[in-house]
């Protein structure tokens, strides 16, 4: 017991310092390393395979829902991101720029892309014609790169990876409704399939995405009260299509700018749910994205080793035709005790253990890793019996993060009384504000805290502003982000 | 039919310019677009999908053989390359140069990856400490750059994708059974997913890639004689272990240096299909990797039409429940004649019609891509003749591209016998190579045809140069390459 305690002890206690545990877990998770580039990351193959798992379900829903993917230019010409004048402001201070290629001084600079709407906004024009090309839905995975000062890995890197959603279309109508679609699918996805709460709303106008008339997000709390946008939907009403003339011949034969939409979610997401699910043991993983759903550990002395692995197998065959997936650990130079924190602290949701008397009673362990508890499970029944507490542990999961973001979620009249709870306490605050950017500032700068969303659900309405106490505009929640 | 016509003649014909049918394929298939930035194309749908289905067959291989995936920097310190000296000098003349970022001017400069040896080289010296973590397989689905002089869509551009595996082992043998089981995967790929059959062989020293000791590749004739190097796979022996300090401790708890190798295939396989099967109708796409393998088109006058679409909506419904990837076009403002052409020139395999004799006759008829045949089928048999057939399919282009490769190899004696040959027509030549450089280089300037590779299994063995006439070291392979 002694080591297997020293081993778990080398990841700092949650609450103890939040960040270090992050990282520690992280790395010793082997998700992530650091590279020799400033702000950018390595992405394991642990840590990769979530990505991959998310872009699976991603994928399969943007394609119901008629997108198609792409892929444009890694490299943006200098002169894209000047058509647009709130693109380029809210982009320009984060840009890295290749100046010379091929031995050779470029006579243009080359932004590498922050994100693809003047690339997109170029092809566009050249694509859409006639109201019969619309509406077009584009989609692209792809690295982007926004030079950052301050960097965290997964949730603020200098390259990171993600998709951007681009689309185009007749009227306002049909491009808002593709905004508040995709939303709405990030809101499954990371509901459903991340096991992560969310709330949806509106971002105010000094937090929307530049160039966008509006900005919707979903947004998560971690555990230690800070929150995570886990997600972004604009309507960019046509003020990129204006830019890059995007028109289209409308049924009256007329010349009309295109309305159109962005959206996109990335691998900050990989860091979103391990501050949700992590505990001081390690990661935890929600199922449907775990590499590894089950792993088997057959215990027992060296005399009934032989025939204890026999049947791991043969039930490991069971599980894998069945789509789980699963792994085996027979290694017998490592100890059960060992094995059982080293796959607790990867995460992995369901633990199997099968020794010689369980063989005996034709039963086996099945272990949560959220909840901890042990239930042995008939073999003949081993299929139904993990794939329902597979089902269990994401309803858990989602159901402990909400809780927590319930205890941690608090109403507030007055800034000062903000600044107190956030001295004793941290996590989100649903407030009354006036609409004035000034008081939405002051906010900030007294408490670190930022809007959020204006929650299009909020569990109540405000009518004073917190700092000015003016007539409330909009309930607003509050909080310290990543 | 003049209409008909009219829309064919778009395509400049093969035998006319194979250039240019090339590039107006591709464009009024809409698989790419130029971008505004200089040799980067835009991979539009069509275009991407070709390599979704290609990366997921790949990608499958992959993990079969026992690789994971990870992603690794975009960036590469300048300082990186200068640590294995043959491969800075291959590399240098190509690379794209970040010089500044945020503002500010970079202590170091960063070169945008070619490839990611020097990157992966760095991060296994940090991960790899004995021989339990060997062997390491990597593999990385990425956009590279190579700032190219000449551009081709898909077959050169400045920036395209690929996946490069990275992987070291305790021993040479080790490492060397890796890259010849990559080779066989890219062969079984090509062969047997794309349809295109490959001549595998080793690259001469001259050819190698910059830093291998060995490199071999699959290379594939197009429709107009010229090669595409359709994969390669390197040993890199000790060399980037030795450059990047990546170690091992042995069984014998010695200090080992690991050896590494690394393989790739890119979106130029996209090029390299179209050249091979396309022909003056169009592209001609392999069943499994077409977006859509069945165009159902019902035809008819309006009088049977909703009867005709209800029982297309059910077919359809039927070979899509069988996996088979379908559209249905029922428009009514477009004659059957011109989808005919109009899904021709998309090269989908197999056209479904659908007339009221037909659905009288319980039948419909099935019109093969590729041999232009048409037969008629049974209804209640559907999905079994539509696999059938999209295997024959299959088979049908890889003969084709067998024989037409058959056809337009020829062997020579001399380098006169050669040039004439080259004159005359295209195609690939088997030679006899006394392995000095000064000869390679002889060929390449009098008939602009490179070594492409030293078969394994080359038809006959050549016992003389072709250029200076001392005996021959290899049979080699010459061509002119994309
Ligand atoms: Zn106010
Ligand atoms: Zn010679």
């Amino acid at each position: 017991m002694s080591k297997d305690k020293g081993f778990v002890t080398e990841i700092t206690p949650q609450s103890e310092d939040f960040s270090r545990w992050y990282i520690d877990v992280i790395k010793k998770a082997e998700l992530m390393d650091y590279s020799p580039v400033r702000g950018c990351i390595v992405f394991r193959p642990d840590g990769y395979e979530l990505w991959e798992n998310m872009q699976k379900e991603l994928d399969q829903r943007f394609k119901d829902t008629g997108h198609r993917n792409a892929y444009f230019p890694l490299f943006i010409p200098e002169s894209f991101f000047q058509k647009e004048k709130e693109h380029v402001e809210g982009f320009n201070p984060e840009l890295p720029w290749v100046t010379e290629a091929a031995g050779e001084k470029l006579e243009e600079r080359l932004a590498i892309r922050p994100t693809s709407e003047t690339m997109f906004g170029h092809m566009y024009a050249k694509w859409i014609n006639s109201y019969r090309d619309l509406p077009l839905l584009i989609n692209q995975w792809a690295n982007v790169v926004r030079w950052e000062k301050r960097t965290l890995p997964f949730l603020r890197t200098s390259e990171f990876l993600w998709q951007e959603g681009h689309t185009a279309h007749e009227d306002e109508e049909d491009a808002r409704k593709e905004t508040m679609q995709m939303l709405e699918v990030y809101t499954d996805f990371v509901q459903n399939v991340l096991a992560i709460p969310v709330i949806k709303g509106q971002k105010t106008p000094s937090e929307r995405f530049a160039g966008a008339v509006d900005t919707y997000s979903i947004e998560a709390m971690m555990k230690d009260g800070r929150a995570v946008q886990a997600g972004t939907s604009h309507y960019l009403g046509t003020k990129f299509a204006v830019a890059f003339d995007i028109k289209y011949l409308d049924r009256e034969n007329t010349q009309q700018f295109c309305h159109t939409t962005s959206w996109g979610v990335s691998t900050r997401l990989i860091g979103a749910l391990i501050m949700v699910h992590g505990d001081d043991r390690g990661l935890v993983l929600p199922p449907k994205v775990a590499a590894t759903q089950v792993i088997m550990i057959p215990i027992g002395p060296p005399k009934t080793r032989d025939v204890v692995i026999a049947k791991t197998d043969e039930l490991y065959a069971q599980l894998k035709a069945a789509g789980i997936r699963v792994r085996v650990d027979d290694r017998s130079d490592v100890s059960p005790g060992w094995k059982f924190n080293e796959y607790e602290m990867r995460g992995i949701p369901i633990r199997l253990e099968l020794g010689p008397r369980d063989l005996e009673n034709g039963q086996c362990v099945l272990v949560s890793r959220v909840s901890g508890e042990k239930k042995s499970v008939a073999l003949d029944n081993l299929v139904a019996e993990v794939q329902s507490l597979l089902a269990q542990i994401h309803d858990d999961m989602f159901e402990r993060a909400l809780s927590f973001r319930e205890e941690n979620f608090f109403s507030v009249e007055t800034l000062d009384e903000y600044k107190t709870a956030m001295e004793e306490k941290r996590g989100f605050a649903l407030a009354g504000w006036c609409g004035s950017e000034a008081c939405e500032k002051q906010v900030k700068e007294e408490t670190g805290a930022t809007s959020r969303n204006i929650p299009f659900e909020p569990a109540e309405t405000k009518s004073k502003c917190l700092v000015c106490g003016d007539e409330s505009q909009h309930t607003v929640v509050f909080a310290r982000a990543y």
